[in-house]
This record gives structure tokens, sequence and C-alpha cells, in this order.
């Protein structure tokens, strides 16, 4: 099976799940006024919208290569990633000042009545609320207290790094200010700790792994968040428009932040460092302007750099993943999961 | 001994704990990068600027009237008592875009160089940043964990109340909007949850209080939350600036959404009407402009009701205290409190 195939396989289990969750949550503010309403609506139905699932597929996966108990007990933990991931979103597209996500309107962008400001406020409290209802999705589940209190200790440091990474990436202005190490800094914190880390971290304090174990699975999260990371970069410079949905050379013209990027223009002769500045964070250059800066990015070599390092922490993780004791079911999941964010397509 | 005395007690027992929270919590971001720091010193500093500490006070001192145990185990649940109340208002003076809190500058505007959007984007990450500490601060107590669990998912309640509050408050823009149920519902899930239901029934679990006397707990939360809300209106609109240090008639200036001022508007007449409507909301109104307003407050009766309603939760208040099974240490705090909630001057 390939990770495409069971991330399908593990969206039909934890759906019907998590629209129960809401529904259940649903319940207790049935008294409330009709606003509080509307923001819980607003939140149920972003997270229902969607994504891959990759994140608590890979705590529910992983989990079944280290435990025998019934992986069912993990769902709402499963919600608590989504949620989390849910909150840093919504945030993260108000500073951002994004429109679209996951094919429909971001939070702050539906309250079309009233000024930015009201639907930015508004995005902030569902943002909020996605946070805090991750953590009562995960008081909710039924592993002992002691499990549980330090998985939300860890849940908040989650959020915590999520919140320095994301900082740092929107403090950076110009390709100038661009650093290899911020770079990473912002891929590790922003992008790895609660994608691949907390998933891979939480699953290794719910099996009671050893000290040992849990230093690999660490640094298998980092190389898989990377990976992860840079794949979407390379997609998002020179992905198949049709298959991604979206303008492939968006991340330019947004100023992102990517390895591809400030490597382009480390290497970059005058002339092509003045292009890349001009289209740089230029949400108008024209589609020829466009071409030019992807020309750059690969006679530079950036791409091909790029690809490197997707080979070195691809061959890094498969390398951990091997030397790990882990069941078949685990371990096959991790090295498709592996391959799936080396080589994605969308 | 009364309640300023006793906060200024509780004050010289707490802070030094707060500062050595700050101290070992920085150790952990040594290795940071330096804006992630700068994040973490603009929390501390604005978390150890300052207030009352009412709400933790009230934690410490009830629980003494219901346990025998040493008050220091609290201090860690203090702390997140007061991480909470800065993560709620870092956010709320973004949406209400104020300049100044506790006598220093609000987080987002500590952000001069850049523009607006940049330093509402860093408080809502610095506002995260707290409640998520705070948090962690809760899992660092010494209590079971059961407990914690308990009062974890009790924090994220409040976090998740006071934010449909919140949205509640910035969603009435017009005197004509005002509701009595709106009010209280905002009195209630804005200022109550966290500022009197959080520490009483936080004590409640951690002293295992029954079932009757955590409704009864519950209730006097609400009062005292409500009293303090009150209270703080009355100061808001005809307190004595120099005690204060701010201007008095800033709530209807702001366009507060306060019981006084809903009043007022109630009973105004067609004239008193227009007048409140000119002055509700508007920074640039004239001193006799507001001075006539608070002459309509005074006139239509609207002063005398809230002084009623105050009267009333006072006695309510108290009564629900006497009939407590409390020791003298908790009792008389209680009792000074709802004293000092119903006639402060600052």
């Amino acid at each position: 099976m390939n990770a495409l195939t069971q991330l399908k396989e593990f969206q039909s289990i934890f759906s019907p799940f998590l629209v129960s969750f809401f529904k259940m949550r649903r319940k207790k503010i049935e008294d409330f006024w009709p606003l509080a309403k509307d923001m819980f609506e607003k939140l149920a139905e972003f997270t229902l919208r969607g994504g891959k699932r990759t994140r608590p597929a890979l705590l529910y996966y992983s989990y079944q290569g280290f435990s025998e108990e019934n992986p069912e007990k993990l769902l709402p933990i499963c919600v608590a990633c989504e949620l989390m991931q849910s909150f840093l979103l919504i945030h993260d597209d108000i500073m951002d000042q994004s429109d679209i996500r996951r094919g429909g309107k971001t939070i702050h962008q539906q309250f079309p009545q009233a000024p930015n400001e009201y639907g930015a406020s508004m995005a902030i409290l569902i943002g909020n609320l996605a946070g805090y209802l991750g953590i009562q999705a995960m008081m909710a589940s039924e592993f002992d207290s002691s499990i549980k209190s330090r998985l939300m200790d860890f849940y908040a440091q989650i959020c915590i790094d999520a919140g320095y990474g994301q900082a740092l990436d929107i403090s950076l202005h110009s390709l100038n200010a661009l650093t290899e190490e911020n770079i990473y800094t912002i891929y590790r914190y922003k992008t790895a700790r609660y994608t691949t880390e907390f998933p891979l971290l939480s699953m290794a304090t719910l099996t009671n792994c050893n000290d040992e174990t849990t230093a690999s699975i660490k640094k298998l999260g980092i190389d898989l968040g990377i990976l992860f990371q840079l794949q979407d970069d390379i997609l998002g410079s020179f992905g198949d428009e049709q298959k991604m949905g979206k303008q492939s050379s968006i991340d330019l013209l947004q100023g992102k932040k990517t390895l591809l990027i400030y490597k382009a223009f480390e290497k970059a002769n005058k002339e092509q460092k003045e292009n890349l500045i001009h289209i740089y964070g230029n949400l108008q250059a024209t589609p020829s302007e466009i071409t030019l800066a992807k020309k750059i990015m690969v006679e530079t070599g950036a791409l091909d750099y790029a690809n490197e390092i997707i080979k070195k922490r691809s061959d890094s993780a498969l390398n951990i993943i091997e030397q790990l004791t882990i069941k078949p079911v685990g371990k096959n999941f991790l090295q498709d999961l592996v391959y799936y964010c080396g080589n994605r397509e969308h």
C-alpha cells in the first residue's frame, strides 16, 4: 500500500469520529447565543473541510508499530492534532492576509459585512477556540491522567514553539535578511514541531518508548518535517498547477522564506539578484517575470540543492526507521510516508 | 484586615514566585534566536507589570478556608491564573486597539518600527505564548495528575468561554443593539468566568469540595464577578480620575457595553437619547458633552439602578459565604473581597 492509499484508509476511520466529536461538543453550547454557535460552526466547517490528515495518521499508524492496543483509543488525540493545526492555520492566515485555505475562504475572510479588523478579531477568537478545544479533546481520551498530563504539557510546548517559528517567519522582510540558519529554524519550529514531531513524540509517550528509541523518533520527526516542507517549497515554485489546484509560483510572489529561494539568491549573479529582488513579495509580477525567476532557481543550482537535501533527509529518515524495533504496520507506513513526502505532487 | 491589605500580603508572597517562574522558563530558551527571547521578555514584563493579583489571591485565600495543606503548593496555579489573564488582555487589547494597559504600552504597541499589522501579529503570538505557558505552569504543579487533568480541562473551558464573551462584546456596535441580557452574558462570560469562577472553582476541585458546596461556590463566583464588573463600570464613568490614573468617562467614549450605559439609554427621553448616541463611541466628544452624558446617567436613574444591583449581588454573595463551612482565614477574605469589590475606588 502506498502512503496516499493508507491516508485515505485513515480518513475513512477518522472522519466519522471527527464529525461525532463536533456533534458532541455542539450540544454543550445549545443554550448559547447565536454568535457563539456561529463561531463553533465556522471552526467545525474549517476543520472538517480538510487536508490529508497526515498528522493524525502519523500518530495512528506509528502507534500500531509499537503497541498491541486498539488504536481507536487514539482518536481523541488525533482530533487534538487536527484542532491544533486549525488553530495555527487560522492565526497564520490572519498574519499572512491569506484569502483561501483548503479550497475555501479563510476564517477572517468570512466576515465580509464588517471592516477587516472585525474579521481578524473574530479569527483570533475562533483560532483560540480551536487550540483550547484541542486540549479538551485530548483530556477526554481514556489514557491515564499521568500520561495525559505529559501530553498536555507537550501540546502546549508545540504551540509555543510554533509561535516562535511563525514570529521569525513574519519578521524577515527581504531576501537580504534570509540566512540558511533562519530558514531551517522556521522549518523546524513552524512546521516540523507540529506536523511530525508532535504526532511521533506523542506516540513515543503513549507507548512508553525508552529514551534511546524516543531520541531516534525525535530525529525521525525532524527529518520528516523538513522533508515535508522542502517538497512543499518545490511544489510552491515548480508544482503542476492543475494537480495542486493553486498557482505554483506563489511562494516567490508572496515572499515566502524557503531554502530554494534563499539558495537561488545566494548563488545568483548581480543581474539575477536584481530580478529576484524585483519579483520577491511582488504579487503584481508578470508571467514572464515569473518564468524568469523559475529559470534563475534552476540555473543557480538552487533546485538541485533542494533536491539534494531532500535526498539526504530521506536517507537519514529511512536509516532511522530501519534501525527501529517496530512492527511492519508501523514500519511500512513510515517508509511509505518518507517516499511520499519526498515525491508528492500536491 | 481589609481586602486591599490582604492583596498586598499576597503580592509579597506571589511576586518572588512569579519572578522565579519566568527565570526558570527563560533558561529553556537560552539557545533560541533573539526574536523569540524578545517575545518572552515582553510577556514577562507585561505580566510582572502588574495588576492587583486579585484572581490568584482569591484562589490562595479561599483554599485556606477549605484545606489544611500548605498553600505554597498553589503558587504554580496562581501563575496560571495570571498568565491566562495576560493572554486574554493581550488579545483583547489588539481587538479594542487599546494603547495603554497597566500603566504601560499594550503589547501590539511595542512594535512601532513596523506597520500596525505587524504589531498585531506579534501580539497574537505573544498572547498565545501566555495562554500555553499558563498551561505549563499548571502542569508543573505538584497536585495529582487526575486533579491536574480536571483543572486543565477547566482552564481550556474558561479560555473558550472568555472568547465567546469577547466575541459578543466586539459584535455589538450601537446603543440600539444592547439588551440587558447581552450585557449580563458579556459580564458573565468575558469577566466572571476567568476573574472569579476560575479561581474559586479551581479551589473547589483542589480541595475536593462536595457537589453542594461546589454549586454554592459557583454562584458565589458569578455574584463576585458581576459585582466586580459593575463597580468597574461605575468607576469607568464616575471614578475619581486621580485615584484611577485614567480618564473616568472613557467607557462611554470607547463605546463599552455596560449596564449603566444601557440603562441610561433605555430610560432616556428623546433628547437624552440623541445626546447619548452622539457621545457613545465618540473619542472626540468635548468635556461639556461628557458632563452632559454623566448627568443623563444620574437623571435617568441608571446610576441608582447599577448601585442597586451591586447591593443585591453583595447581599447574595455574603449570604452564600455565611452558609459555607469554611475556616475564618477563607471566610474573612471572601467577605472583605465582597465589600472591596462593591466599594473600591480604583
